[in-house]
């Protein structure tokens, strides 16, 4: 049970990765990120010019398949301001996404941008929820083989499942340097302290016993590795 | 039970109506918005400058509470660019919120926009969840009097409950001229068409049996009014 | 008289609290605004996230009147970035104008905001002038009674009049942390060091006695407890 | 006398031609200003591209004095997006003003744009005054010679006043294609229709006759060339 | 000979496929490109709701190599908003580029976006030179393999060159619906008509007679499928 | 021969100083540069406002010509927000250019802004380079003589030649803080450390016996006096 929900939580966090935002320009032509600064503002503060060197524009490690032995059969690598300092204030990141078979990255949104998912490895189902609307919160999914891509706008529930009997990979595309992720089920039901179980059942449609036993599970972030750092501090 | 699903429905519809975005900057005084243009861009095309009167910036009723008699106990009135064309390129809009005893505007976020809602009558309890964080999906709530504000940042989940036995109401400052809504159970038990129920059953931890039995409830939008037309168009 | 310059000193200062700007987008999920810090930036350096609560969104007192009790008949209470820190990096503001009958909200502007006026109680007269153009700066205006909203653009000069002999309330919606206010009187006659006499009164088509004599009037702020620090810094 | 208000009129219209904002990113090269269509949008449509020559991004002119028989004094050169087209995206404009001695550019404001002023002939006083601030309307204000420039930020009050015996010259950057220039003076006293006398009485302290005398006098605008379109129709 | 100029030609297109920009915000959900309209603006005009489907947010083939037998021994292919239509008001773009062994993806800069580079297979040397500064301009390159990133600040110049005897594979995140590509060497010697000999001599410091010979070698751009469309006509 | 790679190299710098970007927007009236903090932000961290005067907005000399007396004939005065403090946040900038005759403002870009170049002395011709189209790169020029302006969108090459035989000056209008200068020649031969030789030869199709010889000449910067800082340290 216990490993089953570490996978689910473990997949859950998979729905992170993925849509870049419209950030404010930039003043310079880099502002590296100073992780050690005491000093916290929109974005990062910068180091010292003299102290920049190419590897402040480096990552590596996007060839290494993440372990997707949980739940949700999925995991996140993520490439954002918070893990490459070189994107501070340049308005892009990325990540890369593996998902066992039958992997789910869940329903998740990106508050502060857009995303493009390119499918490197298998076979997977994405697709994505509109707002409100006259007709309803209106569904547009696709069947997406290597080498296909399909488009999240900002802000929208979104999610991609396996639907091959083997290992699947893909490449998010983000226009913010930090986008952003809000796993639907996490936010839900795994907040700290929990939503009142009465808001959720009336929410939910469904019965505070059920309501309760949902927020006894875990909900694990499949992209451990993000630190979605609250403004920038700890 | 249709009159509780139509109820509900309607109370999720509410969970919509507050936060504005970071919209373009106009670039002349105004661009009043032509309902009529055939054209579709990125916001609404303008009407003739000469045609443009006092009205175009006018809205009326929101002393009027809207119908509270559905399943969610709460109701929207919006003022945004869809309803008020002298909003076009302006990146402000703002709505009335009505609450019966007991009544929720259920979890939902808006893409494009932060929001502070404030409180006219009554008592709510209020909250926002934030993204995926290295110590989870932290809930900040309050409980506010008539004269209290909440902020709600940009893309997050949050929501609304009366907590009193009188009617409640709030009226909700949002920085964009359409911020959006997205009612967060609606768009994922309720979009057209449905999204798998095993993705739903592996995202939220419940057995397909329970996620199809959510997916034929009726999910209603308590925005009734609101026009979140997708780019601009019918 | 000192009474009633001290009174329209306080009215013009009623001009302020309206309208939304754009600001630059957020970058994280919120950034509250560190009051105490000793490092000044476009708008403010945050608080460390784990010192973050509740009460950083959260303003209390919308629900009372500010006193009227002023030459100009009006007051203004303020909920921006400078008030309430939540709001830093999140692009909105609000405030609560309060006019006894025949008290004016005197012309105004918000350099970095548009504004959405709605009347909870009361009937004003409201309106704005648009920038010099090819019929001259037209005046767009309109008697608003309860439940009304109207929408001041950007940058423009706008007034609200209590037309009613009853005391009026009414609320400002801005896409702006910090929309500015610059009460147009005030900033002419009443800024420190004074404009030279004789530049306003060939700007103005008076004489210079009579510019000399509305230099000597108090020009009050309504807006008291406005904090519009230049920069952030004292 | 009708000479002189003609003047002043004229003079008052110079307050006009300075400020850049901060407008939406190009998505393209170039969008020249199709002034000839029928769709009107924030900003312009463009021209097809392969009608676009280089005479779209040229203007000529520059170095020819405006007349400055007027009673303000002065006259406005501008070069914004509604007489060059191909600034349209491009977040530039600029102008010329020209100053008889004693000449003023009388007090205005640029909604949509800060302005660097540079003097390229004579001696001009220059300044603004900040908006409404704990410490009051601050003004900044400066002798500027030939050589000098000047800084006037988004949104606030601005003037410039020939205090030589020569005839001077000065040349503004602006941030916005279309700064928008709101005369003060025009705005309060000669808007179309007027604005009540006892609003401005009230407003600016003076009596209900003196106000009524000014809005008789005549309110021209010295940047006759200025096509500040309300949107972009006619 | 022809051959080698077509290679090289083809080489130099392929600079082109990298950074996204900072675009406007988006004002709904999605405003799907409509290559139809004949109404041009700042990005495309938008089709019609009701006509948009999943197929309008798909791409397909970038798991198809592109041919490399050209000079420059690369190839781009592209995913903007000129070829991805669900990509307009969205901010992201992406493209893959082909390397063959030595294969060189030349010098270039994208006017409005900054870029990740992912090498997917192979190896590269990827690096950017500064704009001027105190220092000079300086290169901040990288050996990259594969599984690694680098990042190209907006607007700088940057390259990449194969460096191992194996094909490589490499893939773009952009933050601009279309992020423009300028080649540097296509821009100087290759434009429509030329840019004038003894300029471009005094700028190179090369004899008239080098510089002729440069501007009648071809100039190939290796992202021939790119249509960098100047505004949205033809 | 090492006075004329000088002079190239001086006309060389002369390239930079013209366009203006799209900066975030201010949050405060202003934000004046604190030179001497130790904090480095995306722009610049501000002076505490107490100590802000009018000199802060002040820029003077604009009237001298700078020495034309190196190998390119040209020579640059800037007035960015690294010599004029007052411009921090507020999204404008501008340049004094000087040209001897058949001097040259050589091939350049600026990152981050558009650009008005306006003639006030002499007889230049002016021109940009569109990024790759499916038509090309094409090249828009004009010959300007006294008064005239020409426009240089954002990111694209461009340059102005002194065609007269007298002296000529021009003045350019940034919508940037910090446009930014990237001098084609001296970001390709110039940089530190060099490009590999291979690498260029192959760009420019030159041998890498006469890249050799490019890398070894001087590229000196004619805007010496500016300072594009990196970040904002040194």
């Amino acid at each position: 049970m216990a490993a089953r929900i570490t996978l689910i939580a473990a997949l859950l966090a998979l729905a992170s990765s993925h849509a870049l935002a419209f950030d404010p320009s930039p003043l310079q032509d880099f502002c590296v990120a100073d992780y050690d600064s005491n000093v916290f503002v929109n974005g990062f503060a910068c180091k010292k010019a003299k102290d920049v060197t190419a590897d402040d524009f480096y990552f590596t490690g996007l060839d290494k398949p993440a372990s997707t032995a949980n739940e949700l059969g999925a995991n996140i690598t993520l490439v954002n301001v918070e893990r490459l300092p070189g994107l501070n204030s340049l308005g892009v990141a990325m990540s890369r996404i593996d998902y066992a078979p039958f992997g789910l990255n869940p329903p998740h949104s990106h508050p502060r941008s857009s995303e493009i998912l390119h499918v490197a490895e298998g076979t997977l189902y994405a697709g994505f929820v509109t707002s409100n609307t006259e007709n309803g919160n209106l569904l547009f999914a696709k069947k997406l083989q290597k080498g296909d891509a399909f488009v999240f706008p900002r802000g929208l529930i979104h999610f991609q499942f396996n639907i091959g009997d083997t290992d699947a990979v893909a490449f998010a595309t983000f226009g913010s340097q930090s986008p952003g992720l809000v796993t639907t089920a996490n936010a839900l039901f795994g907040s700290k302290p929990p939503i009142a179980d009465y808001i959720l059942a009336q929410a939910v449609q469904l019965s505070k016993t059920t309501v309760g036993w949902l927020q006894q599970q875990q909900w694990l972030d499949i992209s451990q590795e993000y630190r979605q750092r609250l403004v920038q501090a700890n």
